[in-house]
């Protein structure tokens, strides 16, 4: 296959260069991906100013691959890469893999996903993919993962509508115990802001904080700790039908 | 109501204050926005650097209202602004109004509608609102909309998984045809990137381009061009569902 791949650790992170490895000798790989970590980037497009694409030779030869980066975002290298860069279109195109899970309600943050449904939007088949850990002792299990998915998954199938939302749990490969199609779950965490003062006295407010544990449930937040990898349709559709009803219930009662 | 205002095009924006102004005779108005305009923000958060809050004294004797800026985007406005500036909970949250529509797949980079879905993921109640023009003429059209919206429907009854995205037509109030309650619908441009050489000789990409006008239909993107002011639910649970079965029926088929 002709694939494409993006991230939003940037083209040096392992989570991109590994999966290039495993997959370029098989499929042929281009690799558009911001040329600096874009953490929590969310669905942002660049319009204000120009961006730069730079391509490397001795990496791509390395590595058997296309490799180029953006000076943009995530949503930025799909555009950029698949209109402009690659001169075939791309049977299948993956975000990831990412370091840090993309699960629940964080995927509204996530530049990964992002990227994939940028791609999906533009008519490609995509999947976002992600290791649920910050650590990358795991990362060649998840590598493995998306390599299974990708040989034997029925890539054409996936819809015009969604793209698949890939995590692999923080174990080695032998011990994932099987992949779960789920919903995405809920996240929530705890001391989200930090307030403080700077060395010149003036306050700022620092926003992070840590995961609350989520309680046992069979969506992706739930599974992912109980050594599961999970896939996640994920539609760039918003529209929440169930409620329309009640809006215009609501709304006729005012006239 | 106690109600919470934010935008992406910045807290001096006419959009916020010309609403603030109308709506802040009946109601007790705060609004944290961004410094400076945050156009395509998308779902974003800043993690990685701290954030600056600083009031306005001035304006808000003038407007009535509790007006803040913030450093940030969107959705750190409503995160700190929520969490951090207000002392008591709103019962309502405003994003907009926007100058530009966000309607259909352009919601998925807006910081408009993700500034909403932040408050509602924070549980609370929150609409997104924008003006379809990138002109003011009718932003005072939007107000009005916007204030017999908030005047009028029963806010108590706003789920709490999904947002209301609501759309104010490039017209004015009187001739605004009527509210619809409608799907996301796909938007799509023409010339989506232009390259070119710097002065120095480096190439770049700019990303940008002209929306293609939607063929007829029922949703958003069709019914604000015929004169409707359109509302959509909009949910951040984006699981799709329709095609959770498929996707297990595929790797089921692998094993």
């Amino acid at each position: 296959m002709n694939i494409f791949i993006t991230n939003d650790d940037g083209y040096l992170s392992y989570g991109i260069l590994g999966l290039v490895d495993k997959l370029s000798d098989e499929h042929s790989i281009t690799v558009v991906a911001p040329q600096n970590p874009q953490s929590a980037a969310g669905h942002a497009l660049t319009m204000h100013k120009p961006l730069r694409i730079k391509y490397y030779e001795d990496l791509s030869k390395k590595y058997k691959a296309k490799i180029y980066s953006c000076s943009g975002k995530p949503a930025d290298c799909v555009t950029i890469g698949l209109d402009e860069v690659m001169d075939i279109k791309p049977d299948l195109v993956i975000s990831g893999i990412n370091i840090g899970g993309n699960l629940g309600t964080d995927i509204l943050y996530s530049g990964t996903v992002s990227g994939a449904l940028e791609a999906s939007m533009m008519g490609y088949k995509a999947i976002a993919t992600s290791l649920d850990s910050f650590e990358l002792d795991n990362m060649d299990s998840a590598i493995e993962l998306v390599y299974q998915f990708v040989s034997n998954y029925p890539i054409d199938s996936i819809g015009d509508d969604y793209i698949l939302n890939i995590n692999a749990p923080n174990i080695p490969y032998s011990k994932i115990k099987g992949i779960k199609v789920v919903e995405q779950g809920i996240v929530s965490y705890t001391n989200k802001i930090s307030k403080g003062k700077d060395p010149s006295g003036n306050e700022y407010y620092w926003i992070g904080g840590s995961l609350i544990k989520p309680e046992d449930g069979q969506k992706d937040v739930n599974l992912i700790k109980k050594g599961y990898a999970t896939i996640t349709p994920i539609s760039y559709m918003m529209t929440d039908k169930d409620n329309m009803k009640t809006v215009s219930d609501n709304l006729q009662k005012l006239k």
